[in-house]
């Protein structure tokens, strides 16, 4: 998506790691004009998919998780951060491990949200290792819910997230994917 | 609001406290077009203020700030709860006492993006003993910059918040204000 990358390049840092810090307009920040037209923009590649419910996770993920709910006219669920692993029979769980904080995290999302007959579509802000995803496949897989596919605003496609879930037969479809960022500036993949 | 007011008594439930669980369509499952219409509701009461910035906090507020941010064309900063109150001095940070946990946390914006110049419209989806809204006022405060109000989906009216706030001269707008609720049902504010 040519205005993304537009944005991304005028307003994107690269911190070591390396980073991508899009504070400005995407995560912490947030354009909210710009997060709608991403949120359709992510609805239009899953348009005819009868995804009947939006899977996320908090934070960053809320906003565009809406954003693309509100142009599909379909809910949003957010998988919430849990501080412990001991959580009711009410909710279903997973474990998420974070490389930026180096921890495992629990999140949850109740169980009368998510069906078995519902067909979901996860989206996030960032897709680098894939775990984020991971956690959310697994909660729609514990609930027997069929999952669409995966978009995603920013892909790492330096990090092995995306190859992995693609060779595992789900479609990830990201709006912007780094092939690589460094000093002399960021890389995209032809679309 | 009365399509707010139908909602809540359709699918709110009553828990003890009394806390309000409004899961299925605000604050973990989300009904992204009821969304829409609320952040349109919200803006529409803040439409002459000349906000520059929504403010909210994470998680649950930020759906609702990017619907009223889109309404109105304006960026939302969301303030992020922080592990550690060993923050950096690029951060305005500043503590919030979680009655629901029992405990206080730091929140915390990034410098860059609260300015003097601004002009902020506190935007969250509860205010009930107005601890989220004094921490946002603080973290405006601190920035220099000027609050034209707070926005609320649901107010508590039986807590002391929303009150306290409005006698401190703040504009404070709820799409809903509840007098009671128990066993007997739920009793909204006359508008």
């Amino acid at each position: 998506m040519k205005a993304l990358e537009d944005k991304i390049r005028a307003e994107g840092k690269i911190l070591p790691g390396p980073v991508l810090k899009v504070s400005s307009f995407l995560n912490h920040q947030m354009d909210s004009d710009f997060i709608m037209e991403l949120g359709r923009a992510l609805a239009e590649r899953f348009r005819e998919d009868g995804a009947t419910k939006i899977l996320t996770i908090e934070s960053s993920g809320i906003a565009i998780a809406v954003a693309a709910g509100a142009a599909l006219h379909v809910p949003v669920l957010f998988a919430k951060k849990h501080r412990t692993s001991n959580v009711s029979g009410m909710l279903y769980q997973t474990l998420v491990h974070s490389y930026t904080h180096g921890t495992d995290y629990t999140v949850v999302v109740e169980r009368e949200y998510l069906k078995a007959d519902d067909r979901v579509l996860i989206i996030d802000d960032f897709l680098a290792n894939g775990k984020a995803v991971e956690g959310l496949l697994d909660l729609a897989s514990q609930a027997g819910a069929k999952v669409v596919g995966a978009g995603i605003v920013i892909e790492k496609g330096f990090q092995e997230g995306g190859e992995k879930l693609r060779a595992d037969g789900l479609r990830v479809e990201s709006l912007a994917i780094i092939d690589s960022m460094d000093e002399n500036g960021i890389v995209f993949r032809e679309s």
